[in-house]
């Protein structure tokens, strides 16, 4: 359980992304509804637009987008090096053009704190820089332990100022290193001697085979503390999810059922549908007859088909209803199954169901949170 | 007050336009919510898409698209004449090939009727020949005697085939003429003399003036039957509507609402909000403080310009709701103000008030309904 001053959050959860300040194509209410407990904001897009002088009036993020329950941000490093025209990295941290406008910006890892400050997220996240995947070892290192100096000071900035609206804010390190065992073993190791609210994974899900990723995660969080937050961060699928729970992981974010959603791809417990296919073109059951969701509750894949035929708005928005309300309820369901004691059956009969289906529909899937 | 199986409707009384099967944006639950007492759909869009066969599957438009209050569906006449590549016109009817894929099709007054009893509406409408406008009086003419004689085969289709789903389903003729009065009242004649459930006034809001459109309506309404409802259709600014209301009109329908609040377009009880305006940039109050609605009650003009700027769906959705809500309350209040007896003073000062803010801002309002 995952304690803020806007409420709690049973673990494993997963966190739906609203990027800009908002889910794409859900309302806040949408998202209470269906079960979100925490949601994502992104510091880079938020510092451009609208900006933090918007947001401080505003009284933080949590009013401006009228979301009242826990909000993580990320630091806005990931975007930073994805999306920005990227002019300079030095120790002191990154230059930048924006990808809106081309103007110029300068994001340390004093800055990246003060910027979430303003937005009064509930957990911080440390500036990193984010290597490309592959990397070779030589830069793996040197940019681990860029990053580590980076939490360091992100550390004695949060240490050295307050929160703006009265409401407590965590900070979380993120663990780098590519996939070389060594280096994450060392990241981990020099993130806790930091000593953080939470730890989360940078730098997977980014290219690299399942298998990687599996191996990677085991290896940090047998190194975390126990009783501290593991975040899996922009994962996954929801075999991800599940593998990576096993694995010890409490918290992910995705932009994959929103994303997935708006093409037309809607995620359910017996499988993937692709509501395009002409065999749902008279088909006048729900999604899923076992999901509680506004969409399923009330509407046909006969009629979510003829919406994203006709490219109505609508579909759009109840797809990304109903992908968000099944990753919700998977991560519930797994805590129920790991406080049942169950949870590797349940795992495995949850895989099997998952693979039913248009499973051969691929999932559109580009790194982490964009503006698009 | 109009009494359908679905419910009955309080006028006058606005009605959301869900062209295909859906209203842009706004699902059916905040339709309820935000007090629509009566909906549109379109028959040549949803004749062409999804198609009578899955619309007949599915029980009726009702339970396709879930919403369990009145409908009324327009014949398809007017899509047929605007957004089909229309291929001969004559006594029998209409050949025209889809707007979507070229297919060839035909459509007969008899044929209109029977894919509206496939629809299931409340309403239906009778088939008529939308002329273009200007349009000189000789074409004039014969257009509005052509459609008398297709309403009259609209009738006798109705009486001799019965609903296919238990709820009863009223037909309305549309009365034609262009901006000619003799011919104007010759076609209101001639469709009382057929006898019909309801008027409705087609032909209007063409590019004419509203000079125009407010003589031939006070023309209209003066010869139709005081106790039956009168449908101006695809009309139009809120000035439109009070001016209509009190030349004897019951029921509106226009795209303007939800087309504009996608284009950024807010209205209020004190003008039009331009909201990507940078004077909103860190204006944190409502759109219309008056108003009850949930985008109204939650967030501020400062987020909602942010929503457009960041080009977030959730923008385009909120604009709907709040336009939408703002419709279905002038026309409730317009009711409350002729109930007390006090339309015209009630009218005077709303319109005043209308015209405050941003009221230089250009509406976008191109004919009737199409799917984008």
């Amino acid at each position: 359980m995952l304690t803020t001053d806007h409420g709690d959050v049973p673990t494993p959860v997963f966190m739906p992304v609203g990027t800009q300040g908002a889910v794409k194509a859900v309302e806040p209410r949408e998202l209470e509804e269906l079960g979100a407990a925490i949601i994502l904001g992104n510091t880079y897009h938020l510092y451009l637009r609208p900006g933090t002088r918007i947001l401080q009036g505003a009284g933080g993020l949590h009013r401006f987008m009228a979301w009242n329950r826990p909000i993580l941000t990320d630091s806005g490093g990931y975007q930073v090096f994805s999306l920005s025209d990227l002019r300079g990295l030095s120790e002191e941290g990154v230059e930048f053009r924006s990808h809106i406008d081309g103007s110029p910006h300068r994001l340390t890892p004093e800055g990246a704190v003060d910027i979430q400050r303003t937005l009064g997220s509930d957990i911080m996240m440390v500036l990193d820089e984010c290597p490309p995947y592959p990397c070779d070892e030589e830069y793996a290192s040197r940019s681990m332990n860029l990053s580590l100096r980076w939490a360091r000071r992100c550390k004695e900035r949060a240490d050295s100022t307050v929160p703006l609206y009265g409401s407590g804010q965590a900070l979380f390190g993120i663990i780098q290193g590519s996939t070389i065992d060594r280096l994450r073993e060392a990241s981990t190791r020099g993130l806790v001697d930091i000593g953080f609210d939470g730890y989360a994974i940078g730098g997977l899900s980014v290219g690299e085979p399942a298998s990687e990723m599996y191996r990677i995660t085991e290896l940090c969080t047998a190194a975390m503390p126990v009783n501290q937050p593991r975040y899996l961060m922009g994962v996954g699928t929801p075999e991800n999810i599940l593998e990576s729970i096993d694995r010890g992981i409490d918290m992910f974010d995705c932009v994959l059922p929103t994303r997935n959603g708006r093409n037309a791809l809607f995620f359910s417990r017996s499988g993937r549908v692709n509501i395009r296919n002409a065999r749902y073109e008279d088909d006048f059951g729900p999604i899923d007859p076992e999901c509680a969701c506004y969409t399923c509750r009330t509407f046909s894949r006969a009629y979510l088909r003829h919406l994203f035929k006709a490219r109505e708005i609508a579909g759009l928005q109840l797809a990304s209803i109903h992908n968000l309300s099944f990753y919700c309820w998977l991560t519930r369901s797994a805590r129920e199954a790991i406080l049942a004691g169950r949870y590797h059956a349940w795992k495995t009969a949850m895989l099997q169901s998952l693979n039913g289906m248009d499973e051969q529909t691929p999932l559109t899937h580009v790194g982490g949170d964009s503006a698009s």
